[in-house]
This record gives C-alpha cells, sequence and structure tokens, in this order.
C-alpha cells in the first residue's frame, strides 16, 4: 500500500457567493482546505495553495480550490488525501489493524478517485471537488467530497465514513435476521466499527453512464470480547443508452478484478447486483449491473481485503475509459429528456429500496447531506411515458428489463 | 348531490406522436375519450367531441382532446364525469348505499377540479387532462386524470379508484396496529372495499403553491357479518415562497368547511396534518400544512359522509383564488431552481415517507402511474443547499421548519 504522508494542514479560508443567488442576500460559506505536506514522490495537484500549519479540524469545513490557481508551495506538496484522515495520523502511521488499513485504503480510494474525475473535468472546464470533513460526537467521522455543475459530471459524491458506537438493539435484530448471531452484553448493546467509502457519479451528457460504488469494513465486538468482522462492497453502472462496447468493458474490468481472487466470484456478484439493483414496482433493473457482495469473512481476513482492495482498484479502470470515449458525443434536448426520467428512476430506487440510504435515513443524527449525495442533480417524472418501439430508449429499457449476462460467464 | 346522467361512452380514437421522441420511431397512443349524454342543465366543456356511441372500457384508455376544437355534437353533451364510472351506472344511479354515494362524490369532485383547473390554464394554453380510466381484475378500477406540461400547470393529476378485494393477514395486521380490531375469518383475509380522490397539482410557477388532497371511504366485512367503516383525507399546501394572504386565505377556507361541522375539527385536523406531512431527516414540514384525518367512523356514517363532502367541496375554493392571484407573476431563475429544490423535497417526502404511496409501490399489481403521478415533472438535489439569512428562501423555510397558526385558532 502507498504510503501517506503527514498532513500540514494548512487552511485556506475563502468567501465565495452562493451560486443559487441571482440578486441580494449572498450566502457566505467559509471553506476550508486541507492539504498533506511534501515528501519524495510529488503528485502536484496545481491549484492547491497551502496558507499556513495548524490543526485543522472543524465539522463541517469546506474545501473549495477551484478558483485557485497560483503555484507555490503547492507545487512541491503532495495532497495524497482529500482532507485529513479521521482517525489520528500517528496512529494509522503506526497501526497494522484492519481498521487503520481499511481507513487508509478508502482514503486513497477516494484521491484516487477525486483526481482521476478532475482531470477529465479540467478538460471542458474547471471544477473542483468541494470536500467537507465532518466529525461525529458520538466517534468517527468522514470526508465528503462532492463535486456540482461541472461540465463533464453533473454531480459526482465520493465519501468516505469511519463511524465508531453501539449498535443498538434494533439494528442488532436487523443483522440477526440476515443470520448473523452476536453475542449482545445487558442492553442489547455492541459496539461497532464501521469504515466505508461510497459514491455516485453522475455525467452531465446522456451518453456518459452513472456509475456508483461502496465498499466496506465492518466489525463488532462481542459480549464476550470476540471480534467479528466482514467487508461488503461492489461497483455498477446505470446508462441512460446502451453502448454494449462499454457495458462489457465495465463487466470484464470487475470480472479480471475478481478473477484474480476466485473464479466464482464474479458470476455470484454479477448476480447479487442484479438481484439488489430493482425496481420491483417498474420490473426494471436500476442499470446494467456489475458486482455486489456482503457479510464477506472468508477465508480470511487479509484474503477478503486484498479481493476488496482489488474491486475498489478496478473502479477507475472500469469507468474511466468509457468517460472518454463518450463525453465528447453530442446529444440533443429528447436524450436530456430521456436521461432525466431515468435519473428518476435513480431516486425511485435509492429512495424505496436503498438498504443504506434507508438505514441512515433512519439514524438520528446522521449527516444527511452525505447520504443523499447519491441523488441526481435533476430528476423529471413524465406521466406514463413510453418509448417508442425499436428507438434507443426502448432497446435501453429492454435490457433493463432482462439483464445479460456481459461476459459469458454464466 | 347532483344528478349523473348516463354515459353515452361515445368514443373518440385519436392517434398522436409522443412529445418524448424528436425524430424518428414516432409513439403511437391510442385515446379513448369518454363522455356523458345531454340532458337539461348542460355544462359545456368546449373543445369535446362526441364521435359514436358504444362501451367503451379499455383498461388503459386514454383521453385526449387537446386538440380538438370542432363544436358538434359536444355543444349539447353535458360531461359530468371525465369518464364511465366504474361501477355500472344503473347501479349506481338506484344505490343509495355510502359504497355508490361516495363514488358519485369522488366522480364529481374529480370532475370539477378538472375543469376548474382546465379554466385556469385556459387563459394561458389549451392543455387539457389525458384521461385514463382501468379496471382491476380483482374488482373495481379507477380514473387517473393528468394535465402535463400545461403553461399554468406543470403537473396536475386527478385520481379516482375504486378498489374490492380482500385485505392480506399483513395489511390487516397493519390496521390492528392502528388499533382496529377486526375479526377475520379462516386465513385472516378480509373482504374490504375502498373508494377514494386523490390530487396532487404541481404549478409551473413558483409563486404558485402546489396542493394536495385525498378523501376516501373504507369498509371492511368482518367473519360474522359486522360492517366496519370510515373515511380519511385531507388537503395540504406546499407553496415555494411564502405569501401569508395566500395560506391565511387556504387554511381559512378549509376551517369554515370544518367548523360547519364540529368547531372542534379544524385545530385537530389541523394538527394531525402538520405531524404527518414532516421529513423527520429534513427537520421540516413539507409545506405550510392544512387538514389530515383518518379513521373517522363517528358521530355518524350520514354526519361523516357530509363532513367529508364539505372538505372535499372546499377545494376549490381554498386553492383557485391563490392560483388566479399568483399565476402571472413573473420570476427568474433563481426563483425557478429554489423551486425545483422543494419538489425534490416533495419526492423525498413521498417516496420515503406517504403511507399511501409506501403501500401503493408494495402492492402487487397496484398502477404504479397512478400512484406514482404524485412526483413532479421535474426536481433537484443541490448537495448542502442553504439560503442566505434573511432571504425569502431562508424565510418559507423558517415556517416549514416551525409550522405556524395561520388563523388564530390554536
Amino acid at each position: 500500500m502507498r504510503g501517506f504522508h503527514r498532513v500540514l494542514a494548512g487552511v485556506l479560508r475563502q468567501q465565495r457567493a452562493s451560486s443559487q443567488k441571482t440578486a441580494g442576500g449572498s450566502a457566505v460559506r467559509f471553506c476550508v482546505k486541507f492539504s498533506s505536506s511534501a515528501t519524495v514522490k510529488s503528485r502536484i495537484r496545481p491549484g492547491y495553495v497551502i496558507l499556513g500549519a495548524g490543526l485543522a479540524c472543524g465539522t463541517g469545513a469546506v474545501l473549495y480550490s477551484a478558483h485557485l490557481r497560483k503555484k507555490t508551495l503547492a507545487a512541491t506538496l503532495e495532497p495524497i488525501f482529500m482532507a485529513q484522515p479521521i482517525t489520528n495520523m500517528a496512529t494509522l502511521q503506526q497501526a497494522s489493524d484492519m481498521r487503520s488499513r481499511m481507513e487508509l485504503l478508502i482514503l486513497r480510494v477516494q484521491a484516487d478517485v477525486c483526481q482521476a474525475l478532475e482531470e477529465l473535468e479540467a478538460t471542458e472546464g474547471d471544477k473542483k471537488f468541494l470536500v467537507d470533513r465532518w466529525e461525529r460526537k458520538e466517534g468517527g467521522g468522514g470526508i465528503s467530497c462532492v463535486l456540482q455543475d461541472g461540465q463533464v459530471f453533473e454531480k459526482a459524491g465520493v465519501n468516505i465514513s469511519i463511524v465508531l458506537g453501539n449498535l443498538p438493539p434494533a439494528a442488532v435484530q436487523q443483522m440477526r435476521a440476515r443470520g448473523k448471531n452476536f453475542k449482545t452484553a445487558d442492553g442489547g448493546n455492541l459496539p461497532f466499527f464501521a469504515a466505508g467509502v461510497s459514491s455516485v457519479i453522475h455525467p452531465r451528457s446522456p451518453n456518459v453512464p452513472t456509475i456508483h460504488f461502496n465498499y466496506r469494513y465492518f466489525e463488532v465486538v462481542e459480549a464476550d470480547g470476540t471480534r467479528q468482522w466482514w467487508f461488503g462492497g461492489g461497483t455498477d453502472l446505470t446508462p441512460s443508452y446502451l453502448d454494449t462496447e462499454d457495458v462489457v468493458h465495465f463487466h470484464s474490468t470487475l470480472k479480471d478484478a475478481c478473477d484474480k481472487h476466485d473464479k466464482s466470484l464474479y458470476p455470484r456478484f454479477k448476480k447479487w447486483c442484479d438481484d439488489y439493483f430493482t425496481i420491483p414496482h417498474r420490473g426494471e433493473c436500476r442499470g446494467v449491473g456489475g458486482i455486489f457482495f456482503d457479510d464477506i469473512d472468508e477465508p480470511s481476513q487479509e484474503e477478503a481485503f486484498r479481493f476488496v482492495k482489488s474491486c475498489a482498484e478496478s473502479v477507475i479502470p472500469s469507468y474511466v475509459p468509457i468517460v472518454k470515449k463518450q463525453m465528447s458525443r453530442g446529444y440533443g434536448l429528447a436524450e436530456r429528456q430521456w436521461q432525466l426520467l431515468r435519473r428518476g428512476r435513480y431516486v425511485e430506487f435509492n429512495l424505496v429500496y436503498d438498504r443504506g440510504t434507508k438505514f441512515g435515513l433512519a439514524t438520528p443524527g446522521a449527516r444527511i447531506e452525505s447520504i443523499l449525495m447519491s441523488l441526481p442533480l435533476a430528476a423529471r417524472w413524465e406521466y406514463c411515458h413510453d418509448p417508442a418501439a425499436g428507438s434507443p430508449e426502448a432497446m435501453m429499457l429492454e435490457v433493463l428489463k432482462n439483464p445479460r449476462d456481459w461476459v459469458g460467464s454464466q
């Protein structure tokens, strides 16, 4: 795993007027930028400016670097992560336990994906990710990175969160229903730890598909001190229009990542994905699938982690070539309207069925903006919309109603 | 109650190209128009054409009269209802039971509201309601009327449904949890009847509020033949911008309708409405409230019906004056964007919390398009949107976070 570097925690405060207001009462937002100190292998992100040192914490701190183009100290610094890690940096550096390794993995995946998207965005505009770093009173916190209203990406969110606390009896009960049996202490509470990265990328062009991925690690400590752990995650694609070559590339990349570990994984997790991302009331899948898994606690913690790492690292190669191929193709109003209708279905799935969203909305004190960053910037619901037979829209629907085997694995 | 007239069931079939397609593969939809026969007091709806007689049934039949402006037979006909009633017309005419009276009430309320909205729309454009009449294999059916993409109304749905069948044990269980104890036969099934009108009107202008209303009658027949019945319903308003005068007019009209029956009703049902239409994860109400009630089975069936009738008849006077006052006021992009964000919250409430929507989506064979006609044509989700202090948007939010007593009744 690539090392990470002590955060200098340089803080830049910038005020900007809210883009919502056309006149009068301009909203002011304080923007804070975290960056890490320089060492040897500089990965330079132009436009980052380090103004000073000091511990930057601040729940809800916002990074905003879009208008910063001066190269001062930045050229010699390496901001590997999007913000200061949630766990104390010295602890993370020294530890070799799975909690720390997972936090380092998701911090790196988040930064890599954000950088890859910003590079795509840079060819068209200059939008950068806004970074919110937040802390939970109860333990842990997160880093939410959102790029909104870009030229290539209409709304892209890449979030990580580290959550420590006690699972309430209702959540324990829910997990029991999934086959997990925990020995709880008096009162039924169960100390737990969860670390994950979660992302939804909605591009502007109807020709570029939406991607979602999520990789997470869970640990509970039972009353007798036994530590149970498992991984979950997945990556899936939601196009508005079908380009078979793109979908085959996407699935092949995920299959390769799985096959390195066990040839049985891809077929199993591909089916799990099709089953999970369905909208029963529409009789449709949300998209063209990918992989999805949960409760992975074998063959060993080490091997499970390596598998999850392979999957997380396959996100960029599975998606970026598709964006590059499609992002400059033209489209008209009809294609945009169809995309917005499909985005409406995305909203339906996420609000009505997605376990993570439902759990998040029902959790008191949860960070709603991070949970709902998965929703598209714009969506539409037309009454009784029905694409013409043989149209590209109807061809897309046909695939959503009948999931395909894209790489001849089943 | 105003009489109704035997439906001639004139059928007009018209093909129209789907508005979604700009070129190629034009979608063809068969459009069927139901109308009623003429008698004495003609209430003429210009633009309606009767081409022939015959029993028009057809699930999913669509009325589309927007482009029809010829006055032929229409001038002498009176289409009181939007389509042929669900129950056999002769039965309805002769019966005096509550099922029939409720069906007649909701048929008339639907037609009155559709006509009132079409009249408002006619001053700006010429959009008419599309009518879908559908039948359920298991018994009953419905009439869905939707006006979409009008000049005044962006998406307006006024639906009625009559549902007959057996409540499955899970639904009986859910009702028991609400305090209803039914004596069920073997297997736990319970014969039931439900009749209701349900409507959501989303105007185009951010200055014109969205309105929702729903009035319903429920009956179950227990194992020993006992018939239990109750009414439910309500009307509520969701503005994007606060006009206190409008909200006071709206609440006063509802209060007057309630006060005619019992002075204690409005305060009770106003609070019930504020409590029901909340979005807990946002800490906001969906709108500025109105009235909401359920399980009304006293003081008598007759009096409960008369109360529901008063409420349903107060929809037009509570709303139309507000539309007339606001519909021609100008607005800009900023106001439209704010409205779309508020529509996003509307979607969140309806998909995550609304009992009727959740029940509908979970019902196999339910007519999804009728259930989801409540969703706006367009909605938006911006990350961390936060209106500037003192702005009209912030003033609206303040009221949504802290429901007010609008008519000094509490």
